[in-house]
Formats: C-alpha cells, structure tokens, sequence
C-alpha cells in the first residue's frame, strides 16, 4: 500500500501514514500517539484492549521515533486535534529514536550542536519552506525578465577582492582561494555577452568576526546586467525583485508567519525612498542628535543603519530605503564614479540593517585599472581587468545575502537561526 | 531615450539601439557594422559623405567595441541580414576593444585562457542558456511536488567520504574541507524532517585526473526524499525530473540545438529501461563479445557505459538506461543492501556516460555503522551517523552532474567546452 500524507486521509478507507512519533502518551487502556508528516499531525489511538501485537511492538519506543501504521482514520468528538484520529491495525517501526540529547529551551550553541534535531521544529521546517519560496519567487522574476542563471567558479587562483579575508585551499602543488563572491564573474558574463545573468550560490568570508548578521560561508543571490541607463534602474530591478519575493511569500505563509514567527510580511512599494549619505547624515543629525564616528564618514555603521531605517519609517513609511553617495574611500575600486569623483551605488537599508550594495560598474579598462591601483591593487586583479579590454558593455548589479533576508523577514535575532547550518570561526560542525 | 532590443526595432522609428560590433567594413561610400545584442543582429550603415562626425568617432574602432547608435530601422531589398538595417544620427562608443588575442579555431587551452572572449560566440551563449532553461525546469518540476530547497555548506569539519580526493581549507587555526557532494547534508535534511529537499550547487573533488568529463569543481543537482516505497520510486522520480527538463528545453530551443549544434533532443518515454549489472554483463558479453576487466567486476567502466548505451538503443530503442546491483564493494557504505548485501541503488547512463547514482539510503544507525565499520571509515563520519541515532525516516536519493548533462544534450567533447569556467588540476585561472 502507497503512503498518504495526513491531510489527505479520507474517513474510512484503508490507508498507510508514516511520520514522527511527536508524542507517546500511554495511559491505562490506550496508547495515544501524535503522528505528525510534512502535510500536518493526526492522533493515533491504540486500544490496549484489542491491540496486543501493537502494544508490544511499542514497547521502549521514544518520541522522535518514526512510525508508519496501517489502518483508518475516523472523525471523533473526543480529539482536540481537528476532531480525527487514525485506528491502526499494523504498525512498522521504521526509526528508533534514542532519548533526544536537545531540550527545547537549549541556548543556540547546543541547538546547533544537535542541529539536524533543532531543525525538527514546525518553526525552523517552515522557515526553510519560507526561504525556499522566496528564493523561487526571485529567481522566477529574473527568469521571466530574460536572465540567464550562471555557475561561477568558487575555486579561484588569486585572493582577488581583500588578501585578508579570503580562505586559502591546497590546490594540487599550488594555493587556490575561495571566492568571497562572484563579482568579478558575474562581471566577466558581461563581457561574454550574456547581458542579464544571475546565481544563487555559497560565498566565502574568513572573517574573525562574532556578529548575528555575518557567517563565515553564505548564500549569495547575485545578478548583473548590461546597459542599465542610470543607477535608479538597478535600484528598480532590486525593487521588483524584492517585491515579487516577497509577494509570494506572504501569498503562501501569511498566516503562518504571522502566528509562528508573530510577525507580518508587509509589501513595500514603489519607489522605495532614496536618499544620500551626506543629507542622511544630516536628517538623523537634526531627528535623532546623532553624530557619526569620525572613522565612518562617508559610510555607515550598525547603529547609522539602525536609525535610517527609523528615520525610513517615521518619514515615508517605508521598511526599506535606498542611501547614495557614499565615499569613494569606503566603496570597492571597480563601482563607477561620477565627474564628482563619488561612487554611483547605493546600500539598501531593510529592518535597520543592510541587505544590499549594488553599482554601476566601472567597465572602461583605463579607468577601471586607475582605480584599482588607487587602492594598491595590482597582482591580484590583473586577470579581472583583462575582462574590460576587448569590449564590454556598460553594466550594475547587486547582491543580497538570503539567510540575512530571510533572517530580517522572520524577525529571527541571527542568522545562526536561520542557515541551514551555520559557519563561523568556531563553528564548522556538524 | 531608453534602449531598444534588436528583434524589436520598428521601421522608422526614432530608437537607440546597443551591442558589440562584430563586423566593421569600411568601403569607399559607406561604413558598414553588424551589431549584434542578447536578442539578434543588424547592419548600422554609416554614410561617409553625411555622416563625417560618425565617420571620425568610429576612427580605429575595431570588432567587439561595445557600440551605442540612435537612428531609426529602415526596411532595405538590399541587406542580406533580414532585409533590415539600422541608418544612425548619432554613435556613442561605450567600450573600445583591443585587437583579439583570440582566434576563432584556436585550441580548447588557448580557448579557456580568454573563456570571456570565447563565451561571446553565439554558440557558447546558447549554450549557457540551454543550461539555464534545463535547469529552471527541473526546479519547476520539483517546487511543483513540494520539494524545499536546502543550502547546505560547502565547508566541513571532516574529510568525510574519502579522504584523499577532498581539498584542504586553512580555518582559522585549524582545517576545514571542502564538500565533495552534499550527500551527508541532504540525508540531514531527512533526519530534519524536510522530507523533500533538493539542491544546485557546487562539489569540489581533489582528483588529479584530466577526462573530458571531470572537472575540480561542478554544479551538482542533488536532490533526497523520506519514504520511498522502494528504488522504483527514486528512478521514477528521476525520470520524471529528467523530462520535465528535456521537454522544456525542446519547447524553447529546439530549433537552435538542431542547427547550431547539430544535434536532436529526444524526450524519452517512462520508464527506462532498467538492468541487473550481472545481466547486462552477459548481454555485452553475447552481443558484443565483451569481457568486463577483473578489476571493474561489480562495476562499470568507460567502455562499459558506452556499450551499455549501445545495448539499450539496440534491444530497448532508449537513449537511458538504468543499471542496477552493483557490488557492495564497489559502493558507498550508506547504501541500503536487500537481503542478499546487494546495494540497493543504480547507476542511470545516457549517451554512453553515466550521469547519476542513486539510491535508498541505509537510516538505521546500528547497520549503516557496520556498514561504516567495513569500509573502515571511524572518526571522519561519526558526525554523520549521529544524524541517524534520534529518528530518520526512510529516504533515497541522487545527484546529476549538470555540467555533464549539458555536454551529452548538446554533443559537446568535453566538460571544459561547456562548463562557465573549467577547473582542473592545471586549470585554476582566469
């Protein structure tokens, strides 16, 4: 017999269910199990009368174990759980589940020891599915606008970006690194010709940093594209992006997100507020009395990001906002810059942190390498200026990290809550 | 005026159109240039006795500059390329393109030293795309049988499934590994409850080998799910992923692949036709005369795979074919056995290469650490059969290499011709 999923179970008829023993309670004449499968949970009443055979085979089976039982469901007013219990006639102990080493008030170091137990919960199973959706959702959008998806190697034989932070690989008789994105490559598509590219992949940071926001290996949704006529389109194509994610998500989990993760998921619209870094320094100046650090300007810092997005809200009711003009010194050598020397990229501000940086792209070879070696950059990005020496077109794009997405999205404190797995300096198993 | 696509030109209307200039001839009257962007060609005419300031702006322009005219498309009886050309008012030179290091039949190395140039023919875009479509399907088909996908890390603690193919990460003040296949990481997902899950993303192998069908680094699609009834349930599954992705790609490209690659998609008919390894060898042996080499009994080799599909046009009129009861020897320890040890799994060729191995998974803890145990393997999974120690439905699964998918579609000689940028022990750059 073929399995049914619990929501699909007709009163009845003779059926086969499989799942998590999520409960075992044994009372005087029965055995009441809550069974639980990706569709949803139905009690599983053994009457100890009648079901010897099953008893025994219950004996010593612990919660967490994975059942699968032959029987029928039939409606009852004396179950809570949606008035329906299934009455098995055969059970098959498909998993033995020893004591669960995790409470489930653990600290999240304990939980993501125990991890592949953590994740068990209806919450952290619906977060998955949330960022899953979200994902599909995005990459539909691109799909839809003529974007070819992308592989790009993540195995590169220069530390290319910033020496620093980049993971060193034994690469045969030689050093490889891991990319920390895939900039330059999506990059290098444009002067392939493929005008519209994205990819959805790892990045790598070696980054010996203890935040809730940075992880050592990430999922990067990045995407570049050819001719953009200003920055305001690659600000436009992140709007539309952003909105048919999240569109989606709210289509399909709006009520879970609201009662699980006490949240909502609230669709911005367009266009988002933009504004630039020096008029922000100035409204959160006169607003809120703060004054940036000396070491930040022409950037911003965790609590700057923080108050935009309050400054975002109080002021064009807007969870997101686009800030400009940010100093040439804190942005990377190859964003374009405009006669006034500043670069033409934004951040995009969600929730009060930052989810985005995206540009306009320096593709013009002589000034590209002018600006590299501004920076004191030489070796290491030889092999990425000679993408702009036979012809590329103009180009932007940006990058938006889906675990810190998903992460604000949620409203979840880190996203150690949210990966899959985490990786952090001191985290690399399981 | 914003930009206008090639293949949406309207006669004579006033429109600013963007490409690479693949063709510049320059006669005693006229300039003439084929530009050519994502959606087609065109020849711009520049007239030399009205036109000098255009004439003088394309001064030393040579092929693959990145060019921008406004103008308006005239129909003409006079141009060969769709009987249309584009007259310019004005031309504004976006990228100038040295002269290419890159000649047109030059050799695979010499290829992939300039891959960025060698990508632009309209062959390598296509390609690219083809790709891109297969695997947008494959996703369709899998989000429409509520399949979640999972991000997994690509760093690890252990070296996990065999120590000596598996690249070494410096982490901080100890080393990490990279992720020879997701495999530990998706049958996680089952321990998590997912049920469905899938992933696209990149596999690393530290194999100093040069085939044309092997590289360091591939995008791999994995995909696992609990409660298979039995193996026929996994090859099923991946028949049906396997046309989803054939058909689409044959709806949107048909014609492309036929003519520019030469060759035909051929959507196969469910189910495949399916083999005992122990059988097939005697049907090699009566038909073709061959003997399996001692050392590759219980298994196959290239040879092999290349008469099986001999065989299974032959006898079954089938592009694919399943071969199934390879020796426990001859494969990974979590390989669930029947109850003669034969692992219950297969190997799915096509074209004469094998493109996937798939299986049900052993998840009781006790048996898949004998399993462990025979293979030698102790400290290096003991982190993997902790997943299976709390409760793990039954599941199965398999992978597809999509690099080596993409070259069989397309009748490609060699992974390095399709992949973005090939990585092999010699091949770390650009």
């Amino acid at each position: 017999m073929n399995r049914t999923l619990i929501n699909e179970l007709e009163e009845g008829k003779k059926s086969k269910i499989s799942g998590w023993a999520k409960k075992i309670r044994d009372t005087k004449y029965m055995i009441f199990i809550v069974l639980e499968d990706r569709s949803g949970s139905i009690q599983v009443s053994v009457d100890k009368g009648t079901m010897q055979d099953l008893v025994e085979k219950l004996e010593g089976v612990l919660p967490d174990s994975v059942l699968e039982f032959e029987g029928k469901m039939v409606l009852s007013e004396y179950v809570k759980q949606g008035g329906k219990e299934f009455l098995p006639t055969d059970i098959n102990i498909l998993s033995s589940a020893e004591a669960l080493p995790l409470e489930e008030n653990a600290n999240i170091d304990t939980r993501l020891d125990y991890r592949w137990i953590d994740l068990r919960s209806k919450k952290n199973n619906l977060m998955l599915k949330i960022q899953s959706e979200f994902v599909r959702a995005m990459r539909q959008y691109l799909y839809d606008n003529d974007f070819t998806e992308i592989h790009t190697p993540k195995l590169i034989g220069t530390a290319s970006e910033s020496g620093s932070e980049v993971f060193e690989v034994d690469y045969f008789d030689r050093k490889a690194y891991l990319a920390q994105s895939p900039q330059f490559y999506k990059q290098m598509a444009m002067a392939s010709g493929l005008e519209r590219v994205f990819e959805v992949a790892p990045a790598f940071r070696a980054e010996n940093s203890n935040t809730n926001r940075h992880a050592t290996e990430f999922t990067s949704f990045d995407l570049e594209f050819s001719y953009p006529e200003n920055l305001d389109d690659i600000m436009e194509m992140e709007e539309n992006l952003i909105i048919a994610g999240l569109t989606s998500v709210k289509e399909k989990y709006e009520s879970e997100i609201n009662d699980i993760f006490d949240t909502e998921v609230i669709i911005p619209t367009k266009p988002f507020p933009r504004i630039k870094l020096q008029d922000l320094y100035k409204e959160l100046h006169d607003r809120y009395g703060y004054e940036i650090p000396k070491e930040d300007i022409g950037d911003m810092n965790a609590e700057t990001e923080k108050l935009t997005s309050k400054y975002a809200l109080e002021v064009h009711g807007s969870e997101f906002i686009f800030v400009t003009d940010y100093s040439k010194t804190k942005r990377a050598f190859y964003h374009m810059r405009n006669e006034e020397g500043t670069p033409i990229g934004y951040d995009l501000i969600w929730r009060g942190t930052e989810i985005t940086t995206g540009a306009i792209r320096e593709h013009r070879y002589d000034i590209l390498k002018k600006q590299a070696d501004e920076k004191g950059l030489k070796k290491d990005v030889e092999f990425y200026l000679n993408f702009f020496k036979y012809g590329c077109p103009p180009h932007g794009g940006f990058a938006l990290g889906i675990d810190r997405l998903t992460m604000l999205l949620l409203c979840l404190p880190s996203v150690k809550e949210e990966m899959f797995i985490f990786r952090g300096p001191n985290r690399i198993n399981p």
